[in-house]
C-alpha cells in the first residue's frame, strides 16, 4: 500500500461511500479546503438519530433522553479519543469560528490578559475576533509580520519578549490560503517560555495530520466537523483542564448553570459551563461519524495521498506557460494560482463551467496575506481523501481549455 | 374540520410522516417544549443537502457553490416569509440562546444602553445572558417579580419608569416551564413608550402562534429550530434593519467582514455581519422545510388542536386525587404538575420506564419561575402537532399507574 499507484486506487474505490459523486459525476471537487463531502455514514447517522434517538440531552430522566445524552456524550469520547484527550476537554461549538470568539472573549473579559497576537496568514477567523475583541476591551492587539506566506521564528520570538504580559498567542497550523504547513509546536515553546496562552487554530491541519492533544504543547485547539467530513454546524474547541476551569463561560442559557439567583449565577463544571442551550446534538453524532471514518482509513494514507496529490499538482502546473503557484516550500494539500492573462473569478468559473472542476477564488478570508504577496484575488485548489490523480489531471486539462477559450 | 375528533383524526393520520413513531410504536412523546419530532420531510431535506449541493457558501463561483447558496438564501426568504419580514432582518443562529447571546453582548457592548430587564419567570437562556453580561459590562440588571406564573402589566410599568436609561426589556412570548401565554404585546408597547428596546424570546411560541414581525411592535425575536419540527443547531434572530445596522456584529470571521487590515476591519452589510463562519447550511435548509410542513398544516389547526389536547388534559389530570396542576388560566400547549406522594424524577421515571410516557422533570431551566412557585422540581407535559387525544389517556393512566407502583 505504498505506491503512489496503489494508493491513488486504493482511495478511488473509496470514493463510492460519497454518494454526491454518484449523483454528480462529473464533478472533479477541488474545494476542500473550504469544506469537504460526506460519506454515506455521516449522512446516515442524521437521519438514524431523528428517526430513532432524537430527544434533548442531559435534562430528563425518560428513556429516549437518556438515548439522546449518551449518544452526544459518546461522540464527545469518540472526539477526545481522535485528539488524543479527554471528555472533559472537549467542548461542542459550532465550528472553528465560535471556538476562537469564544476564547477571545472569555479570555478577553478575564481582565488578566494584556495582549492578542497572531500572525498575518491567519483566515479572518483566527485574525478578526482577536483585533476586534483587543480594542473593544482595550488590550493590545499584535499582528506578527511574515515573509511570502512563512512565518520566521525570530519575528515571534521578538513579539513575546516586547509584547505587554500576559498575552496570548493564536496561530494555524496550516494556513487556508497557501497550505503552509507552519511551525506551530515550535511557537508554542517560544510563547510557553514567555509565559503565553498558546492556541492553536486546526481547522486546516485536523482533517491532514494526527494530533495528540494531551502530549501536545497547545493550550486550546479548536476545528470544524464539515471541513473533516462532517456536518456543517458543529465544531470543537479543546483546551487544558485547568484553563477552561480558569475562564469565564461565553455563551449563558440551559445546562451551563448550576444555581441562578436574581442576581447571582454559579456554573456547571467543564465542559457543560461553555455548551449553552441545546447543543447540535444530531451534528456531534456525526462528527464522531466522521472522525471513525478518517481513523478507520488512517491518517498515515490519508497524508501520503494528499502529500502525492500535492507533488503531483505541483509538478503539472508549473509548466503551464503564465501560470505562477503561490506555494510555501512544505505545501500541503492546498495550491494556490493565478494566470498572467486571467482574472482568478474568471478562470474559476470557466473551470466550473467547461470541465465541471471546482476551485475557489478569491482572497480566501486571508486578505492581509495576498496583500503580502502583492495579490487581491487567487484561485486555490485544496485536495481530500477522495481526490485522485485523474482529478489533477482534470485539473490541468481544465486550465489549457479555459485558456484556449478566454484567448 | 372543526370538531376535536375531526382535527383529532387528521393529526393521528399526519403522525405517520414522523418515521420515529414507526420505530418506537410504544413511545407517547410529550416533552415538546424541551424538542420536536422530525417529519420525513426535514430528514430527507438534509441528506438531500449534502447528497446533491454540498459546499461552502457566498465565496465562490463554481456551480456547486452557487447551488447551495442559493439554497441558503432560499432558506432564509422561507424564515422571513414565515414570520412576516423580509430576508435581510433574517440572521441564522445555532439556536435561540445564541440569538439572545449575542444581542446581550452586541447591545451590553454598544455602550448605549443603562439596564437589562427580564422577568423571573424567564428559561435561563433568556435570564442569565442579561444578568450576566450586564454585570460583567457594569450595567443594571432588574428582574421583574412575579404572581405564580404571571406577570402583571404594573409591575412593568413601575420598573420602565424607574430604570436607568436607554435599556432592554426581554421576555417570553410563552413561558416554557408553565405554559403561559404572556401579555408581550402590551408589554412592547410599555417600553416603546418608556424608550427601550423590546426582545422577544419567542422559542415556545413560533412553534404555535402565526407571528407578523413586521407587523408588530417587537425590535428583536429569537427562536430556534429544533422546537419546531427542524433540526438541532439552527435557530433564527430577527431583528429590524435600522436596528440591526445600529449595533455591532458579535462573532467575528469569515464572511461578515468587508475589508480587513492590521488593526481595522469594516464589516459586511446585515444581515451578513452577524454571520460569522461557515454557516450550518445544512441546519438552514432544514428549518426552512420545517417551516414550509407547518405552514401547509396551517397555524390555525395546529393551535386549535393544542388548545383541545390541553383543555382535554388539564380536565383529566384535575381529578387525579394528590396531584397538584401549574397552570396559569390562558395556559397553551405545556402543563406542569406534581403528586404529593411521588418526587417528579420518580414520576416521570416510572412513566417512561412503565408506560413509554416522556415527560420532563426538574426545574426546566426556570429556577426563579420554581421557587417563586415554592418547589424546586415539577413534571411537565407539552405538546405538540403529533400528539393525539389517545396520548393524554396513556399519560393519565399510566400517572396512575406509576401511582399505584410507587404506593
Amino acid at each position: 500500500m505504498s505506491s503512489v499507484k496503489e494508493l491513488d486506487e486504493y482511495f478511488k474505490k473509496l470514493k463510492a461511500d460519497f454518494p454526491i459523486f454518484s449523483e454528480r459525476p462529473d464533478l472533479v471537487y477541488l474545494d476542500n479546503a473550504a469544506t469537504t463531502q460526506k460519506p454515506s455514514a455521516v449522512i446516515e447517522k442524521l437521519r438514524h438519530f431523528y428517526v430513532t434517538a432524537n430527544a434533548n440531552v442531559h435534562r430528563a430522566v425518560y428513556r429516549l433522553a437518556e438515548e439522546s445524552t449518551a449518544l452526544y456524550e459518546e461522540s464527545r469520547k469518540t472526539v477526545a479519543d481522535f485528539i488524543g484527550t479527554a471528555p472533559e476537554e472537549i467542548i461542542f461549538t459550532r465550528g472553528t469560528t465560535e471556538s476562537l470568539n469564544l476564547l477571545a472573549y472569555s479570555l478577553g473579559l478575564s481582565g488578566k490578559y494584556k495582549s492578542f497576537i497572531v500572525p498575518l496568514f491567519e483566515h479572518h477567523s483566527n485574525f478578526v475576533p482577536w483585533q476586534q475583541i483587543a480594542h473593544t476591551l482595550g488590550l493590545k492587539f499584535y499582528p506578527v509580520k511574515i515573509h511570502g506566506g512563512e512565518l520566521f521564528l525570530e519575528d515571534v520570538e521578538a513579539i513575546v519578549k516586547s509584547c505587554e504580559k500576559p498575552f496570548v498567542f493564536s496561530m494555524t497550523g496550516l494556513t487556508n490560503s497557501l497550505g503552509y504547513r507552519a511551525p506551530f509546536e515550535a511557537v508554542a515553546k517560544l510563547v510557553h517560555s514567555a509565559g503565553g496562552i498558546f492556541v492553536l487554530d486546526a481547522a486546516q491541519l485536523i482533517p491532514h495530520e494526527a494530533f495528540d492533544f494531551a502530549a501536545s504543547d497547545i493550550d486550546f485547539l479548536a476545528f470544524s466537523g464539515h471541513k473533516i467530513l462532517g456536518p456543517t454546524g458543529i465544531g470543537v474547541l479543546a483546551g487544558k483542564k485547568e484553563l477552561l476551569e480558569q475562564i469565564r463561560p461565553f455563551q449563558y442559557g440551559g445546562e451551563m448553570i448550576d444555581k441562578v439567583g436574581e442576581q447571582d449565577t454559579t456554573f456547571a463544571p467543564v465542559p457543560y459551563k461553555f455548551e449553552a442551550g441545546t447543543p447540535n446534538i444530531a451534528g456531534a453524532a456525526g462528527l464522531a461519524e466522521a472522525l471513525k471514518y478518517v481513523k478507520n482509513i488512517s491518517y498515515e494514507k490519508i497524508s501520503k495521498h494528499i502529500e502525492n496529490l500535492t507533488k503531483n499538482a505541483i509538478e503539472k502546473l508549473s509548466v503551464i506557460p503564465g501560470l505562477t503557484l503561490y506555494c510555501q516550500k512544505n505545501c500541503h494539500g492546498i495550491i494556490s494560482f493565478s494566470h498572467e492573462n486571467i482574472h482568478p473569478h474568471d478562470l474559476a468559473e470557466l473551470l466550473s463551467r467547461l470541465s465541471g472542476v471546482a476551485v475557489r477564488s478569491g482572497h480566501h478570508c486571508s486578505q492581509q496575506q495576498l496583500k503580502v504577496l502583492g495579490v487581491s484575488s487567487l484561485c486555490r485548489a485544496s485536495f481530500y481523501l477522495y481526490n485522485t490523480h485523474n482529478d489533477i489531471d482534470k485539473l490541468v486539462a481544465g486550465i489549457q481549455d479555459a485558456l484556449r477559450w478566454f484567448s
